[in-house]
């Protein structure tokens, strides 16, 4: 376990804004599952989506891309926000992990900073909620001083988590859902080359519903953003699949548009 | 117009978080054009998004849906968030409209709040910018104590605007072009009956670029939102179009799922 002090509480009362923090949905792909990706914090044992605090002059987005980094070593990624959550009950006494992390927290606090620290968690927080889609195989998860782990979990298989983290996953993923209804926003979640199964079975996780194989193939042959490669050679010629990669200039043009008129 | 001193600028410093607004792009249809509600500040006659300050305890989506019902009179509206702008020079002195509106709005400062007031207008805002849809002829677009003027303007005919408003449209008509493409998002913009033409020219004018009326029409049709009435009888009979409503459960079933795998 990390030595918690190392986090410089000073720093966070001094340059960050109070009140404001944002929070990053991280979806892999993994064994055909869908996975999130959550952290740990030690002592508590209380589960959460990575996040961090806004230091006062800093864009949200560059924050958001750090927090991605730091968590996954992965730069350029599809990170999106997703929704801001301001429920006035967004408090830290809300409910049971909530009340476990902050408890176990305030035991790490410098005694010179406890009526500061104090009133800056007993606010209400604002939290940004973002989006993003990792090649999980890539993604290399990272602890941090206050965390002892970072895992990818299973959508169907989520702890009790802190805050609304549940909320902000639910969100997220009604948004992929609802975006992959209309752009093939798969490229981030998918290897370099890939299978028409495999891009089925993506789409039928995201979406939590079994496709037809042949109208699938034809939709996404005819929105054209793919590349046709050789066959992969794993069992009789006649029944090895194609391989696929992403056109990006095509791919780039339906993110832009969707596929409504084209 | 109004007498500015009414507005309770010491409400403002002991209720509202610090650094944090909000924005509404509203949309509106009119003339076959697409508008969007702005506002003018008095003195200054800077135009500007409605907006507002987040009251310490309020939901920032509850704030939203006030600004919008004080602002045209509507409840219930279709409203979104649509992104949040938080550029590290989001200040009043970046540009020559936010300088001439905070000057003129410290004329009307009460010289006990002149400090605190300066250095509340002198951090960066964090703003959530909002996308909202609104029949604009239910709309009554009403003033308040800092504007004297609140108007539907066309969208190709934008004055120079406070902060990046300019920036906050840009980005919720590309939302909405990319909604309208994927989602029968119409329903909002529209009187209860209309007729297919119009609801081409609505589409039209979102998305900019002439449709083909056989294709829209089919597509229309084949997504099964549409309830046909009776003619409209303006002319010969055969050549009057039919009048279509939104069948309502249809339609939120598409909101709710795209229209991408339907």
């Amino acid at each position: 376990m990390q030595n918690n002090t190392e986090f410089n509480f000073r720093a966070l009362l001094d340059g960050a804004i109070p009140g404001l923090s944002l929070d990053c949905v991280v979806f892999g792909y993994k064994n055909k599952k869908l996975h999130v990706l959550l952290v740990r914090f030690n002592i508590s044992k209380v589960w959460a989506l990575p996040g961090g605090f806004i230091p006062k002059n800093a864009d949200m987005d560059t924050v958001a891309n750090q927090v991605l980094l730091q968590r996954t070593g992965l730069d350029n990624v599809f990170l999106q926000q997703s929704r801001i959550f301001s429920s006035p009950d967004r408090m830290w006494d809300s409910n049971t992990q909530s009340r476990l992390a902050i408890d176990s927290l305030k035991s790490t606090w410098p005694e010179s900073l406890t009526e500061e620290l104090n009133a800056w968690f007993d606010q209400r927080f604002i939290s940004m909620s973002y989006m993003a889609l990792v090649d999980a195989e890539k993604a290399h998860p990272k602890i941090d001083f206050l965390s002892d782990a970072c895992d990818w979990i299973p959508l169907d298989e989520l702890p009790d988590l802190l805050l609304d983290h549940d909320q902000m996953i639910k969100e997220a993923h009604k948004q992929l859902r609802m975006k992959i209804n209309s752009l093939p926003i798969g490229k981030s979640l998918l290897p370099e080359r890939f299978t028409m199964s495999d891009l089925q079975s993506l789409y039928e996780a995201i979406l939590d519903q079994k496709l037809d194989r042949g109208n699938f193939q034809r939709k996404m042959i005819r929105l054209g953003f793919l590349n046709r490669h050789e066959k992969l050679m794993t069992g009789a010629q006649n029944k090895a699949p194609y391989l696929y990669s992403i056109n990006d200039e095509a791919y780039n043009e339906l993110l832009e548009k969707g596929i409504g008129f084209s």
